[in-house]
């Protein structure tokens, strides 16, 4: 990833197309360079005047005093290219591109937009856009965009970031920001992105020491890898990140496919991004807003939730109620207090309930500061590591708002490092003092806790260690994309298959099965037939040698008949497995993010019942726990109807080393589909497997 | 349902236990009642004080110069009783009781509450409390309650009315709902319930000519069939109704039984009754308000949603895809404009994208008037009943809002009754005059969608029409709780099961197998042997006669050693059937709510699987389709690899004629499973049968 210091931060600019009007497009643009206050020399260049909004104006990038370091390009679409040529022999460093026009309109401007980005990349030139709204910097008051945005006033300061693939969405949503008095302190709207893209942004704004949240616009990722090195950069330095990532739903991918050039991948996927690196993925600005705001606070105080655990504390047994039901929903974990801390609790609040929500009922009225040593008692415990502290309406009262502070305040000093929350009515003014004092403060409860989680989810990410992909001494065999081929690649990293062999015809094959001594299962193997029941390929149950060579006559018979092209490597001879239960295991190539484990539901049920849970592989054996735990069938594979527990641990074993695959697959998918999990102590057999080409 | 006026909209009010700190507590209360200016004589009474804050004070209810409607005890616990005897004796109607430390302290408390019961009864008295904030009616000015609700001014008119099984959560709501602007005309905290309840309230509202929206807090439902009675009052008479209950989570229902006095059922069947009703189930108050705002506009300017179908309107390609997935997401429909609109909108706006988002593109700040034409034009064809405007950002700007405001207010003028939602950002005071023009507004794009799609569903409710339960010409059979008594009764309703018959012994049951000619299935019949896998009671796939005796010789010995008390009736042999798929499907006596038919996943599938819905019954074809196609099977029902499509026009037949069975089997269960599903044209079949008492 390139330094985007020159773009992100100029120290010069030149703007190509600066006009006079201070209140339309390019004047505006113009405008809020010098009204805004840029940190450096600003050059205003247009043949046609001799001055600019009082400025003095050159008629070209090569007439300048200095090289400078930006050059924002506001031009028809035309007349870039040449210009863009002209910076680059000036020795320009990065460029911004207004100009619409481009790949979002066709294939004659997707060649318009190559041209840029050859020029740029050639020319060793950062180029943000075509078809973007600006940046800025709040730092250096570099402020380039033709939209209205500071019409109320520049940005100043803020430990926010915003990077936007809609221009309109990323203005729209930085004015919510500030209506809220959440400041955004470096904005980028990448738009087309033929040269600095997303991914880039977001990883300058990962290094950037100033920056502690970054808030992220997706309609479709062109470089899902970059996208993962960007927010693994993200995650080392403790940024936390939130995003708002459009194509949830097929109408809304389609959408955005005519909306912009860029294509969405698979949603589920990204899910699995955004939980990989403790991404919190939102459904609307105010959600996106709420988590930087929560952020904010918890990173200006160090006070990230260390882990789920929560206490409730409330006067309210109806507010207590229902955020029981939304933390739990959110995962929060709400453990009852200690002994300990019950017993010192009675003593300030006897007829408090003493579960979790702690309910100190109405009677906090005229114990307000014993409220306060009620939330002391309670987090100087180890039992939580976040408090939900509600106040609501009784916090309203003029009489009664400095004792409330006041308590809740002393908490903040005594308590460090754990996170607080607050529901409370009360002016700005009184808000603002709780949230210096450490306190997130939301009027809506189901707000806070959904914040909270949030947070929980993010400094989990935060923690974890990264899991180094294990290189494996085998190779993809010969013969890889038949059954047999699969399973001999299974064999040699741990994972068994039935006793089987492959025949070359029907008296090899019953004479095999004699061996094996009870009903077995016969199945083609070809290459040219990856999916063996399409043409009838598999025959099970077999207990008499004069069954096996029927079942093989009968295979030849329909090869020959639905695909005369197979080249058959013979017939595969298995014995039936009875016992355990079928699942899918598999190793997928996502086009955008690379391999992605994936375990299920098996058999026929892996089709209609979509069963599934998956991560970004490699993963470790807590992941592989909770892939298992997130489907249907693991109900089923802990045992029911008091059928005997199937093997578990061996399941998680298999799931970690097919996750860690992909080094040997290269462009490869692999499908265990059955994996036969068989009762505790007994292991898993891939009863079939295939390998496949990654589909582009 | 009784008639609540002398409660809710008294003409007279006494309060036993005013004082004289018109700050504090029942002094406060009786402050309210005066200084709100209820239209009506106020008593105070209080025996040891000649007057109360200025006003004559009576020494007791009997000594009244007139008979009240309504008496609010504001006493200590230990004296309600006693005065509540002397307000029936001196004729009044209705009381209101604040005390707490009743029901929900315990049993004794139990006990005292009873006892206020029995004299509200037998005085034909109408008694809120104990344990409640109190009441009010903005019309009559009845401000009842010692909350400090009113300390920022009186409500003063609405047309909302809320009921909460909270004080605390109830205050709280309708504060933020003041802060919102909106106004509730009617509030009711129900507290302990011992006469007056949560569902007679609201009964109450649904008939109250001036109440368009009403707003529920729940925490338990002690008469579920009287919530229903009032839920279909409401739903007769087009009330939107929105509701929280709490205890969505195990962790929530415990928080709520120790908190109130009250249970909480199953929380599924709970989520059914909002279907049904189209009531909105929120998960915070913000969410509910939302739905309630919404719903005054629509209901004030007759735009409920005639259909599910919108039209997304954009200058913004980013905000029309976020708003395409949030749609999509709320189940509202989003279809293309047709042929002639598009036509019209292209001579409009010629760089238009003209799929649903309609992108306008960012022409339209140079052509606003246009983009009213534009919605006009999308409104006037019958493709729409909803848009979803969006114009955000680019409201803001002083010069362009009038414009704005023009273009948008002539297309609520010449488009009657559709809904029109907006999203803009502009001052409060343009917002107020785009709500008189008809339009719902919301700056967040994610909740104006949520909204619309609460009224979609409030107003498909509306339009239903009521399914009458059929009545049977059947009865329970003799013997109703064995598997043959089951299936008599199936039969005779038309749902019919393999060919079968009750065999005495193993002789008898293989002669009639013979007579099958086809492997059958033999299964212990005992109504002491309900589940009859838990014995080993079944065995499957028996070809041979002698299989058939080897078969009842097991099941014999099985059922003497397992369950030696049990009858057993005889053996059941049945043929075996090999096609189609196997499901359940029941009908089951919820404790609060009635009959409920529930279909899903049959055989040991039910059990880890969980894959089912269900409905509140008797249901209709239309709703047995939509609850198939809720489960996870329903792509298996539908054929896969290129499997037969199995028979639905029976299966929903069948889950039709299962759902009105209510009347006949009384205080009975059924569950058929597995409910096997023949291929098409070739019906269903009732494998196994089972009729249970209902669980109390």
């Amino acid at each position: 990833m390139r330094d985007l210091t020159p773009l992100l931060r100029p120290r010069s600019i030149a703007m190509i197309g600066a006009s006079s009007d201070p209140n339309r497009g390019n004047g505006r643009a113009f405008r809020y360079l010098i009204e805004g206050g840029f940190k450096g020399p600003v050059y205003p260049i247009n043949p046609k005047r001799p001055e600019v909004q009082g400025h003095r104006c050159w008629s070209s990038i090569l007439e300048l005093p200095q090289s400078v370091d930006l050059v924002i390009l506001a031009l028809p679409a035309e007349m870039v290219a040449d210009s863009l040529r002209d910076c680059v022999s000036a020795g320009v460093k990065a460029a911004v591109v207004f100009a619409s026009g481009y790949a979002e309109t066709g294939p004659a401007g997707a060649l318009a937009q190559d041209e840029l980005t050859k020029i740029a990349k050639a020319g060793g030139l950062l180029l943000l856009g075509p078809n973007s709204l600006g940046a800025y910097d709040a730092r250096s008051r570099s402020y380039m965009t033709f939209s209205s945005m500071f019409e109320e006033g520049y940005a100043t300061g803020g430990r926010i970031g915003m990077v936007t693939q809609s221009g309109g969405w990323g203005s729209q949503a930085r004015r919510v920001a500030v209506e809220r008095g959440l400041s955004i302190v470096q904005w980028v709207s990448v738009g087309n992105e033929c040269d600095v893209d997303t991914a880039e942004v977001l990883h300058s704004m990962a290094l950037d020491t100033d920056i502690d949240v970054i808030l992220l616009y997706l309609e479709g990722v062109k470089d899902g890898r970059k996208l993962l090195t960007a927010l693994e950069a993200a995650r080392c330095a403790n940024k936390v990140v939130a995003t708002i990532k459009v194509g949830r739903t097929l109408k809304g991918r389609e959408a955005a496919a005519s909306h912009t050039a860029a294509l969405t991948g698979e949603d589920e996927v990204f899910d699995e991004v955004c939980r990989a690196f403790g991404v919190h993925r939102a459904d609307s600005i105010e959600e996106l807003l709420d988590v930087a705001y929560a952020a904010q606070i918890a990173k200006d105080h160090n006070r990230l939730p260390a882990d789920n655990t929560a206490v409730i504390l409330t006067p309210s047994g109806g507010f207590g109620v229902h955020m029981t039901d939304q933390s739990v929903l959110q995962g929060l974990s709400l453990p009852a207090p200690d002994p300990h801390a019950q017993q010192q609790l009675t003593a300030l609040f006897p007829s408090a309930i003493l579960h979790n929500p702690v309910d100190l009922t109405g009677q906090v009225l005229n114990q307000i500061p014993d409220f306060g040593n009620a939330l002391q008692i309670l987090l100087e415990s180890e039992t939580y590591q976040g408090a939900q502290v509600f106040v609501g309406i009784a916090g309203s009262a003029p009489a009664l708002r400095e004792r409330w502070y006041d308590a809740l305040r002393q908490v903040a000093k005594k308590i460090p490092n754990k996170w607080l929350g607050l529901s409370i009515m009360a002016p700005a003014d009184v808000i603002t003092r709780y949230e210096a004092a450490g306190f997130t403060v939301f009027e809506d409860t189901s707000r806070l806790i959904r914040a909270h989680a949030a947070l929980v989810r993010a400094n989990r990410a935060f923690r974890r260690t990264t899991i180094e992909p294990q290189t494996f001494d085998v190779t993809l065999p010969a013969g890889r994309f038949t059954e047999t081929g699969a399973k001999t690649l299974l064999r040699s990293i741990g994972i068994g298959s039935p006793r089987e062999a492959l025949c070359k015809d029907a008296q090899h094959a019953a004479a095999f099965a004699r061996t094996l001594g009870k009903p077995v299962v016969v199945k083609v193997v070809s290459a040219q037939i990856p999916h063996k029941t399409e043409v009838g390929g598999v025959v099970l149950g077999l207990s008499q040698p004069q069954e096996v060579i029927r079942a093989v006559e009968g295979l030849q018979a329909r090869v020959n008949e639905h695909r005369p092209d197979a080249v058959v490597e013979g017939y595969l001879v298995a014995e039936m497995i009875d016992e355990g239960m079928d699942c899918l295991l598999g190793l997928r190539h996502d086009p955008d993010y690379g391999p992605v484990i994936v375990f299920g539901a098996g058999g026929v049920m892996t089709e209609w019942l979509r069963d599934f849970s998956m991560r970004l592989a490699p993963i470790d054996s807590d992941s592989a726990r909770n892939m298992i735990n997130e489907t249907k069938i693991s109900a089923a594979l802990q045992g029911w109807r008091g059928s005997a527990p199937l093997d578990l641990p061996a399941l998680v074993d298999a799931i970690c080393c097919i996750s860690h695959l992909g080094s040997v697959l290269g462009d490869c998918d692999i499908e265990i589909n059955p994996l036969r999990v068989l009762p505790e102590g007994r292991g898993v057999l891939a009863l079939d497997a295939l390998i496949t080409k990654a589909s582009p």
